[in-house]
């Protein structure tokens, strides 16, 4: 029997399961995850599983194998994961979350698959509409957390406010911050900016008595400059903020790394440089920030992409650590509750 | 009186006006409008332009002045500067266009009091609903354009129909290309992705006839990746993808000039980096794709950012060059025909 912390793992989810999977364990056992107490339950093709555990001995001592042989594909579409996935290690995954036996589920798999069956499973909280996706963007001086970015196409004001409060509890848990800044994204900061639901959510969050530290409107730049810990935005603005952002970065490093190779004599001074060039990419590098979290349900479930490697993965299981070893569910529903006792109370209706 | 090109220019619109409108011009001159033969009406103050011309030796030969002392300010409401700005040096660079005394006006004024004027006096080309503000953003291989960048925080499958139109034409006359590929931006490829103005937009563009080189959805790491010449999207999204991306580009900016200074030794190893870093730095200049283009009126104005230096606003200034040197109107008013003809065949109601 596994004690400590747990962790439900898809292992078959994603473009390179279960080896990427597995590699993904061990990296973390290895660096971050080193002395916690952090125990896996392998949802997959015990066949295909075993023979790669031989490689990863720190994995081997702290998994159990729970097998299945059935598997979404990438490709596969929500509506039939629900119907013909039941059973499969993404839908085993969940449902371990569900009866307890595990805190928080991981899977690299199909997005829309996980989402559907994440919320036929662990249905959303009291008064929540549909769960956000939360993700994490590098900045100077730490992370920015932006949602939703792409489960809810089109939100209302409601949506909006609750992203807010699920917002800064995640912030809250996963960063340490007490009281991170929530702001809302639009197209400028003067009141008048912005369309009906917005100005909506916006009205209805400067209103509010909450202890939220909400600071009003900011602009597509704050995400990277610090103006706000916590954006709140609807899923198709903020899918697309942050496919624009990751395009972004690959295009500079580009730059860069053109500029450095131009020449000889750069390529020389280029590799005397390498160590400040290799802390550098570290930074930059786009699997650090590996990890969508659905908020809002009852349970965590934790999305990373699916053509991640080991210390992608390694990143989605760090964000499920800190939010295993948080109190983030009990949080939110009490701050849930107290949004919505407050919506009744002014009359609230999006 | 001036002979070749003439662009018409609000000389006391901008953070740092009229100084460094002049300047501007006096840089354009000096480079990329180096023996070309345009020629400029300033509008503005002429006992504050006279002294600053004293040292711009290649204006002074190509300037008429305009006087005027009525400046709309940077914070002037739209409803407010078409009321009171009658007469200012915005309005009648842009009268001056209406009135066939100049091919473009250029102002690095009030965004939103430039649009209302811009409107008011060049009027829609017939159809438009509401210009679009056109913006270009660097890529490996050459520039992207966005379209709208944020006149229009709500559109319908129209108007980003027409958007598709306006920039392919834009792209061009400005970058020379035959059939630039012009996609929409959504949060995913395939068809079922995006709400219901996005489907009935690219069900419009994909049924077209019209010899348009449209490629479909595309996403915000299209932008910079190179996936479209021209993106097509809502003021809205728009806007904040162009934020995000220029935000995301000053951070890895700084984390690179961070990692190259993080050391005596990194220190001098990048002093001997510095013909590379010199070329990379202009390359990814804010300045180089400064200036928003107004798309859809009977005659182009360009808005420059408010804050921009002479780099900037003259980098405006290539921008109107071009397009006053292409046949650019006579296109899109031929492009627009023929969609709107289309749109009556096909029964197309937005």
């Amino acid at each position: 029997m596994l004690d400590g912390l747990i962790i439900s793992i898809d292992a078959m989810g994603g473009d390179h399961a279960p080896s990427i999977v597995l590699a993904g364990i061990e990296y973390f056992l290895k660096h971050e995850g080193q002395g916690r107490r952090a125990r896996f339950l392998l949802h997959g093709d015990e066949a295909q599983i075993q023979p790669i555990l031989l490689k990863c001995p720190r994995t081997r001592e702290r998994v159990e194998i729970l097998h299945t042989e059935k598997v979404i594909s990438m490709e596969d579409k929500p509506s039939h994961a629900l119907r013909k996935g039941k059973g499969s290690s993404m839908w085993n995954a969940i449902a371990a979350v569900k009866a307890g036996r595990a805190e928080i589920a991981v899977s690299a798999g199909n997005t829309g698959a996980l989402m559907a069956m994440s919320k036929l499973q662990l249905r959303m909280k009291r008064g929540v509409q549909r769960p956000a996706i939360a993700a994490s963007w590098p900045r100077e001086d730490g992370m920015c957390v932006v949602l939703d970015v792409g489960a809810n196409i089109e939100c209302d004001a409601a949506q909006l406010t609750e992203f807010a409060v699920l917002g800064e509890a995640y912030y809250h848990a996963i960063y340490k911050k007490e009281h991170p800044s929530v702001g809302l994204l639009n197209v400028g900061t003067e009141d008048l900016k912005g369309n009906a639901v917005i100005k909506a959510a916006h009205e209805r969050l400067s209103q509010s008595q909450l202890d939220l530290n909400y600071i009003g409107y900011v602009e597509g730049n704050d995400i990277s400059s610090g103006g706000a810990d916590v954006v709140v935005t609807d899923g198709f603005t903020g899918n697309i903020a942050l496919k624009t952002a990751e395009g972004t970065a690959k295009l500079i490093g580009a730059f860069f790394q053109e500029a450095l190779n131009g020449s000889i004599w750069s390529k020389f001074t280029t590799a005397l440089n390498l160590m400040a060039l290799r802390r550098l990419k570290k930074r930059i590098d786009p699997r650090r920030v590996n990890g969508g979290v659905f908020l809002g349900l009852n349970g965590v479930v934790i999305k990373s992409h699916g053509g991640t490697d080991a210390i992608g993965f390694a990143n989605a299981l760090n964000i499920a650590i800190e939010l295993a070893e948080s109190d983030f569910l009990k949080v939110i529903d009490d701050k849930l509750d107290a949004l919505h006792d407050e919506d009744d109370n002014i009359g609230f209706i999006s």
